[in-house]
Order: C-alpha cells, then structure tokens, then sequence
C-alpha cells in the first residue's frame, strides 16, 4: 500500500523532469520554438496534470520542499519523509539520465543558476525570489489542497497555475527551481553543480514558512492528511 | 477570526503586485522573455490562483473598487470596508518594496500610465477603457461568486481569465489596471504619481456600477455575503 | 423575469464584440502587442467568462446562430427567437460603436473577411471553414450544455477553448465569425459590408445541422431548456 | 445503441486531425501566424473540447492505442475494440481528407515525422520520444478517467494539457504523435508514409506498458468501463 505511493511520487517526478527540463532542451535544440512562456506552460501543466492523476495515490508532492513542510506542520507521518524524498530523488534522477541518454549531456540538462545580474547583489536576488516563490507555491499547495473550505477539486490547476507562474516570472532571475529535486538531478547528472546549495536551502526555507504561516489562517479541523 | 481576513488580504495583495509588476520588471531586465501576452498571463493567472487560495479566507477582494462596489450594494459589511482596503493597500505597498530592494527603482515598478495615444484623446480613452473593463471584471466577480445560480466553484477561473482578458486588450491603451491599489503601490513607491487619480477613480465608479445593474438580474436570495 | 434574459444578452454580445474585435484594434494600434494567438486567446477566454457569468441567467447564447439552432430541435421557445436575436445584434452594435468613438473607424472595426488565398477558391473555402468550424462548436454546445450527462459545469470551459480553436485555425482563413452577429455589427458601423452575406449563411446552416445531428446521440431526457 | 459510440468516436477523431494538423497547414499558409505553441494549444485544447462533447457518448478515446491498451487491461469489451478504430480511422482520414480539398496537398497534410537529428540516432530518439509521451498520456488517462478516486470531472482538461505537453515537448523531435490514426490519416491521404510503422508501433506499445503499469496502483473496485 505504501509501495504505491512511492511509485506515484517515482513517476510524477519523472515526468515533472522529463517534460520541464525536457522542455528547455528542446527548445535549445529547435532554435526556440517553445520560447520562454512555452517552457513556463509546460512546467506548469505538467504538474495540473501530475496531480490530477497522482493525487489521489500519493498527494502528489514531487518535491522535498512540499513534503518537508507538511511535516513540519504535523500533516505528514514521520516515517513517510525519507521514502518519499527517496522516491523522488529517484524519479528526478532517472529523467535526468533519460534526457541525457537520448540528447546528450547539453544545455546543463536544464539544470537551474542565478542568471539576472541586477547590481551587484545576483546570489542575494535569486535567494530571494526563490524563497518568496516557493513561500507562494506552498501557501497555494497548504491552503487549496488541505483546508476543508477550500474548492478542493481545484487544487490541480491552482497548484499548477502557480508553477507557471513562478517559471515565467522568476525563471530569468533564478532559473525558477521551487523544488530542491528538481535543480539537484540536472545538476548531478551533467556534473554542473554551480549554486546548487542555493536551490535546496532556499525552496524548503520558502515552504516551511509558508506552512508556519498558514496554521495561523485554517480552522482546526483539516480535511485531509497529505499522503492520499 | 477577523484578524485572518485582513492577513489574507494582505498576502494576496502582495502577490498579485509581486507577480503582476514583478512580470512587468523582469520582462524588460530580460530582453521581453515574457511578451505582452506572457505578462497577462500573468496577471490572469495569479488572480485564479488567488481566489482559490484566499477565497475562504477572506471573498479574496485584493482590491479596493471591489470592496466599495461589494459594500455599495449592501453585501459587505461597512466596518469592514476600512480595514479591507487598508490591508490591501499594505499589502501592495510591500510588494512595491520588495520588487524595488530586489531590481532597483527601475520601469516606474510596473506602474500603470496611458500609453496609446489615440487622435488627441489620450486621457479619456484610458479613463473610458478602466471604467469599461472594471464594470466588466465586476460584474463577473457579482454574478459568479455570489449568485447561488451560478457555478461558483469556477469564480477563481472566470475572474482570472477577465483580469487576463483585460490586461491582454487594455493594457497597451490604459496599462490595465482595474484597482485602485494595483496602480497607488508602484506609483507611490517609485516615486512617479502621474495620473494616478485616473486609476482610483475610473475604476471605482465602473465596477460600482457593474454591482448596481447586477441588482437588476439577481434573485432576491444570494448564496453569500462577500468577505468568506 | 424575460427582459433579464434579454439584458444578460445584450451584455454579454456587447462584451464579446468589445473584447473580441477590441483586441483586433488594439493589436494593430499596438505594433502587433497580442499577436494572432493573443487575439484568439481574448477571444476563446471572453466566452469561458460569460458564460460563466450569464449562463444561469439567460443561457448565455450571443450569436444567433446559437439561437436558431436551439430553435430548430425544440429546444427554445419560438417567442424568444425574435427578441434574443435582436439583444444579441444590439449588443453587438452597441460595441463596434463604443469602439469607433474610443478609437475612430480604423482596421474595419475588427470584421470578418475571407484572408487567405488558396488556389482560386477564395470565397468557397472561406465558406467551407465557418460551416465546419460552426458545425464544431454548436456540437460542443448542445452537448456540454443540454446534455443530462455531460460535465455541465465545465460548458463554460469547453465552450470558451472551442471557439479559442476556431480562431487560431479558422482566423486565418475566414477570420474565424462562427457568429453572425459578430460579423454584422463592424460591417454596419465600419460600413465594410464585403462578404457579410457569407458570415450570416454559412454559420447558421453549419450550427443547424450540428444541432439536427445530436439529436441521434442524445438520450430523450435532457436536463434543460436552454434559455435559462 | 452501440452506433452512437461510433458516430461520435467518428466526429471526435475527424476533429481531432481537422484541427490539429489543420492547424499545422494553416500555420505554413499564413507565415507562422500561429507558432509552435499556438498549434500545441490546438492540439491539447481540442482534446480538452472533445472529451466534454463526447466522453459520456463513447469514452472519447479518438486514439488505437487508447483502445487496445484500455482491451489489454480488461477494461473494454473485445468485440468493440475493431469497430471502434475502425471509426477512429475512417474520421481521420475523412479529415485529411476535407483538408486536402480545402488547402491542396501541401505540408504533408500535417503527417508526423522524426524531424531534430541530434547525434546519430534520429530513428531511435524519436521511437523513444513517442513511447515515453504516449506512456505518460495513458497513465493520466487511465488514472483521470478511471479510477473511483481521481477528480474525474477534470478528465478532460488533465488528458488535453497532457497532449498540449506533449505536443509542445515532444513535437520538434519526433512531430508528437502519440496516436495512430493521427498519423495514418495525413501519411494515407497525402502519399508520404515515411516512418509510418514507428507512429503505430511506439504508442501502442507506450500507452500498453502505462496501462498494465497502473494496474499496480489502482484500488480493486473501478468506477466505469471506458465506453461509456
């Protein structure tokens, strides 16, 4: 029963890497043909679609940052973190190594890096935004997908709408991560881990704090534990 | 209890600036990756996102001629309508903040201008596109989200999609603004108040009198007040 | 209780012909700001918000083609017939107006004509597309809309994507009308009336016949009258 | 009864090709009005349309690989698989059909070929391109569109923003099939059937494994059959 849940996490994460970093490699290989805002939509579909169809198997977090936070607000069991992270590690891992099978080890795998100078402050800037964006993306994730009130069958393309967002909006700051997983499996498998530490401290900074701050906004009663 | 309202007014405020003139910003310091469209998107998207984040919370007003109009037709509750508009403005005005520590006092922060000029008629035909596409918005927000007739579970939907609408066609002409406090944060935090009056009162009187022709099409039971 | 019908067509044609044709102005005033996908976007997205928001007050029809259909197959009251057509066509002439006082007469108001030369068959093909394409999104009306086991509450999605399509693909060809009264209202009020005879025939036979043809889909009970 | 189910699995596959790959010729006629991810959004928002016009007719499978895989898992009656891809064929051919009327025999009709070299195996990345996008687009189906737990109202925006992603993603490389009738039709009636084995053999096989796979995952007791 448990082993379903982390093969969902294994497969939404596949797919969340293979399509969005997917995405970017392509577009470099077919001189642009997605563009910015195509590659911001794929990322962003991608995860309506992941949890339309993994929601009800896992809760469909595909992201350590997610799952750290549910726990650190007590909506998540103890001895699930690990294997889900694991799973997810995995899942992300095994697209990234897919990609560079089929299209060579180019573009950093559509890894994640500071990219926007603004003055002199171009690590400050991309800490910040992916730490506001990922406060952002967990406060949607917290509120629609586990407050009774909310229009719980919306919770896909909400969730999903605000990853397209946060990739089209701070995408040419910082790459536009949100999830550690997603940053450390291009990084690994093309070898690139430039500011790496960056995309791990800052989403799960980001989605803990968003999680602490929505306790103060629910009623009591929840609807749902953050596993199924 | 009150006191969770006026957080989420504060926070979806803040994130419909951040995102939408934050869009606006990024999109010049990246060589317009974002595009016209993108930017609507934007905008449009946060709003959906926002609504079914904060729609329990708070009606998910995020914006000053919503309320006045809401309280105008008696569905809100008059000593609300201080502390709403005082939360959204603090909310903007921290989104201004962040965006200009962030980028520098760069692109007016995304303020709102008339831009296209059309025959010598430039400050009318913006009044003229705010007051239309805010009686638009309005009576958008009146209908889906408080008429028990309605399919109120896709007012996330339907309003976002009017705010992209409206970005996407009344942007070019008026900067399409369609709330007050979306306009008064970039203006009074870069410092560039021109025309701001236009984009406080314009507003406010179309979607007032979106809420007052509504009246007319109504049934007498309405599903909800507007502030949960 | 009729005249809100009435008014909520009125609306709701205005509003389409506004955003619909608007965006077409505006995209040319604007050095191409929205392109073509933009404009289809504008248009598609209109209809997903009106919908939504006129739906449960007048069935949300805006085009008389949609109109006669429902005519045709019993499923509207002939006394309304007359008195929807000529909301809708009021609507309509109310926007081009609006339009040409905000903007002067410029673009032909955003009207439909055959664009693409294929072959010699300029006008035939024209002809064909808005037969097809009418065909197409009166299907997806009678049966998202009518149809007791539909998803109703996603008509206004489905309904909005379909004419989105119409616009992307036919756009080019025809202009993509699908509407008569979308067609008519800028060729009276730009005094363009090239081709207008095609935009009023080709729709509404292509509408009809979907509607004849779902007959035998359906199951007899349907879930409503489509006026409210 | 059963006539039903294939007259509409007949309309939805002609409009699936009619627009999609019409969108593809139209695209080439005006100059890239539409662009790469205009004629995604036609592709992966049709199937949004269809499968709210006909899901409660036939299923909506428009797709042989959705039919055979959903008969490999006991899910469909064996004496419809034939009927049903028969209907499926003959509406896509009726649509390249139409479109080589309409346009002439230009652009391949909109057939799918393996179009980005990228090193030596342009063959082999385009097989798997199409195996592991048809796999993934068989898992949201059968998750969305079957399983008791999943939001099944959102089956059809999940399954047409997983075409969008596909068509996005995998379209420079492999021209994003991920559906036989969708690349038979073009291939037939256009005279150019290069590669055609590879758009009939990698999504059967793709949408099969997805099929057998989430077996593993689902709960015993399944809502419905998947043609009806």
């Amino acid at each position: 029963m448990e082993m379903k849940k982390y093969i969902a996490e294994f497969i939404g994460t596949f797919f969340l890497l293979f399509v969005g970093t997917g995405a970017i490699i392509v577009n470099h290989l077919a001189q642009n043909a997605l563009g910015h805002i195509g590659i911001a939509l794929a990322f962003g579909f991608v995860i309506v679609v992941l949890i339309y169809a993994c929601g009800h198997i896992s809760g469909a977090h595909f992201n350590p940052a997610v799952t750290l936070s549910f726990f650190a607000v007590g909506k998540f069991s103890p001895g699930q973190v690990a294997p889900y992270i694991i799973s997810q590690l995995l899942g992300a891992l095994s697209a990234s190594t897919v990609l560079r099978l089929l299209f060579g080890n180019l573009y950093d795998l559509g890894g994640t890096f500071p990219s926007l100078p603004v003055g002199q402050h171009l690590i400050g800037v991309s800490f910040a935004i992916e730490f506001i964006f990922t406060f952002f993306l967990m406060f949607v994730i917290i509120s629609v997908a586990t407050d009774a009130r909310a229009e719980g069958s919306f919770a896909g393309l909400a969730i999903g709408l605000t990853v397209f967002i946060g990739a089209a909006v701070a995408g040419p700051v910082s790459g536009g991560s949100f999830n550690p997983a997603r940053s450390i499996a291009p990084a690994v498998i093309s070898g690139n881990l430039a500011h790496l530490w960056l995309y791990i401290v800052s989403p799960v900074l980001g989605a803990v704090s968003a999680a602490v701050i929505y306790k103060f906004l629910e009623v009591p009663q929840l609807r749902k534990q953050c596993s199924n």
